[in-house]
């Protein structure tokens, strides 16, 4: 994995695509499947929407950490799979053979067959809503990946992988961001 | 357009499309181009981000009503106007030959050239993270149109259209809300 300026790690999100979410709780790491997530700032800051009812939410208001890995189209089975199993009673990186590697800041790991993994750290909570605040801390893409192909959920069972790309950015120069 | 059920509105949402949000502050109504949104619930609850450097959002504070819109491939560059321009100075309504439509329980308008239209309340402001919280109260959908593919914002000036469609509803059936 190549390291990612922060100031672009926003991009990652912004098209909404299915994400897989890393814990550690001091024991071992989870995985969640998780598509209720929203870009709130460039620096990047992120909401997620979790609660309870994810195993992995225990661990992230513990630990105040988290990864956000992006899968692309090739890994749609295992983003599935990751979806419809609990951490309470299954090591999801092994059943999924899915690898783990070491973050620069947080305890939660990167996922090695990501397209890319933002460390985030968690810093706010919104009970009522079940929205949890993220602060990217790291950011990081494989470069050398062919299939970059993100997978974005309909939330009835289907999912639909990227299509075309359409440029605009020079009718949009004036509202981006500086160095994006 | 036709009625959608409220129990599938959130489908709308979920693929993280860009849309288009109106209001109406009494006297005259407006349109915003957002891509920070986020599904909260599936009944459907709605989180976006916006503040006071988008003219929208004194009329959504006000009236707490709005409607998103779900524009389509096709609308792009009406997406990117009605983005890069403001409501304080400009009717984008006619400068974009978009078409209101009177919704059925919010003064906000429809637009009538997109593929949905959810009307919504504003139920809660997280002040501290900009973020508005929307309960969807009635939604519809073009049944007749042709083109059917999202655009999703990557926030560098480019898109991405809709492609191909994935089906795991059966992997996912145990996931998924009754009736969806």
């Amino acid at each position: 994995m190549k390291k990612l300026p922060l100031n672009k790690a926003f991009t990652l999100l912004e098209p909404g695509p299915v994400v897989l979410v890393t814990t550690h709780d001091g024991l071992q790491s989870n995985i969640m499947t998780i598509s209720w997530t929203m870009v709130v700032d460039f620096t990047p800051v992120f909401a997620i929407t979790t609660g309870p009812w994810n195993h992995s939410f225990a661990a992230m208001r513990k630990t105040k950490e988290c990864v956000i890995a992006i899968p692309t189209v090739d890994l749609l089975d295992k983003v599935v799979g990751v979806g419809t199993c609990s951490g309470t009673d299954t090591d999801k990186f092994a059943k999924f053979k899915l690898t783990p590697l070491p973050a620069s800041q947080v305890k939660a790991p990167l996922i090695k067959e990501c397209l890319a993994n933002i460390e985030c750290r968690v810093i706010d909570y919104n009970k009522k809503h079940s929205i949890v605040i993220l602060q990217g801390v790291a950011a990081w893409v494989d470069a050398a990946r062919k299939e970059r192909r993100m997978l974005h959920a309909v939330g009835d069972g289907t999912f639909i992988a990227d299509g075309r790309k359409l440029d605009r950015r020079q009718a949009m120069r004036a509202k981006l961001p500086a160095g994006v």
